[in-house]
């Protein structure tokens, strides 16, 4: 039997009224992706939904009612680097929605946090809006599409429920921070800095697709130590912090619609 | 018939010897790419192969015996200007290369050129290799991983028939160039500066096609004048040298193999 047609509204606020169904987790690092592959017992996807060639690595499984799938963008195939950063997040999230047609996009990973702005180390964030540090096109209009803002989906009671803290996210290519990012970021009203985020936010709202962001923070931008050392010193126990939340955040949406979240 | 079997090598280099069919021309603004419609009498493809809602807009025709598509990421959907800049350049050319399966990619636009190396307004390059400016990760590999340096598909014969100019390109997406992008410029040993090719350069790679990247300059970097002023100022009359020269290049490609380039 067909679905009974009718207007783009009532179809959408129809898929807000029924059980999310098949998540996409998008985290652009294996150290932060395998503790929750192994937690919620996802198995690497042999026969892949990608192209030959690519790196990327879809885990999948089900969890209760849903289905889980965490993309990976995979190591680069020169290098042995994990893919990080807006070109391979990109890519990855308009692959993805392609082939899975997911009812949300979760973008999970670290992040860096700025302590004036009330952010500490292990600090987990749920990003409020999302926008870009390093796009500096200063022609009308260009410079808005270049800072390219866009909001997270919201979700009030998941907020309410995790008690997560709530933040500005600002993307860049860079794990560093020049003069010209943090001015910036300071005019997007930055509370935390990652290196995927805003990209992932203009795929899935090119494809209409919710999108929210769990960040962790591993270092503190505007802190006495270099970023690349505090990143490195604080990885591991930070994805610990990062894997408990996105099981909580999985928890909670389990069996409910998104206008519930 | 089925194709004969054999390894890899041997199919790649079966294909370096049959003429180039079909070919993807990546061009960022419709400013840029209007002309060349026109030229080559491409239509828009109303039958979209790109998923609905996207902006991306692919002209299509044939000319001689070769499938000529050039691909306009198109206007952001919420701000109406041109989608400039590598996220959308990557995911352009990454959903061409899925839908279109060309033999070759085309990465074809306007640039900043530097002086100092020899670039003067209205000049057109080739570039040698491509990389990033703006992707600073300085932690070991991943430093590298960041810059993402590859080589353009070597086109000795069409250079020395055209007589084009031939220098580095160095991708970010900015339009200004702060002090550490200037660093990492002279770092990448650069002539010219744009904001999607290495971005075109990375999924072409990933994608096991040949790419090739002719770049026209409208603006002096390390000249006296402000850069988006001279960008807007040359646009229109470099246009017409930059789609002269890619009508060339189209006319040289045309019955040849990849081989004979």
């Amino acid at each position: 039997m067909a679905p009974p047609e009718g207007p783009e509204e009532l179809m959408a606020s129809q898929s807000d009224k029924r059980p999310i169904s098949t998540i996409v987790i998008i985290i652009a690092m294996q150290t932060e992706a395998l503790p929750l592959v192994n937690k919620f017992q996802l198995k690497e996807d042999q026969d892949s939904v990608f192209p030959t060639g690519v790196p990327w690595v879809r885990y999948r499984g089900t969890y209760r009612d849903l289905n889980i799938n965490i993309i990976w963008p995979g190591k680069d195939t020169a290098l042995g680097v994990d893919s990080v950063g807006t070109v391979s997040a990109s890519l990855v999230t308009y692959a993805s929605i392609q082939a899975l047609q997911p009812d949300l996009v979760i973008n999970a990973g670290t992040a860096g946090g700025f302590k004036a702005k009330g952010a500490a180390v292990g600090d987990i964030f749920l990003a409020s809006e999302v926008a870009f540090h390093d796009r500096r096109i200063p022609i009308p209009i260009l410079d808005l599409y270049g800072v390219g803002l866009r909001q997270a989906f919201s979700t009030p009671d998941l907020l309410k429920r995790l008690g997560l803290k709530v933040g500005k996210l600002s993307t860049g290519d860079s794990l560093d921070m020049s003069p010209q990012d943090e001015a910036s970021i300071i005019a997007n009203d930055a509370t935390i800095k990652d290196m995927e985020g805003a990209a992932v936010a203009y795929v899935a709202d090119l494809l209409k697709v919710p999108a929210i962001f769990v960040k962790a923070i591993t270092d503190i931008v505007d802190g006495d130590k270099p970023t690349a050392e505090e990143f490195l010193q604080n990885l591991a126990a930070v994805t610990v912090a990062l894997d408990q939340a996105v099981t909580q955040v999985i928890d909670f949406i389990t069996g409910k619609c998104l206008s519930d979240l």
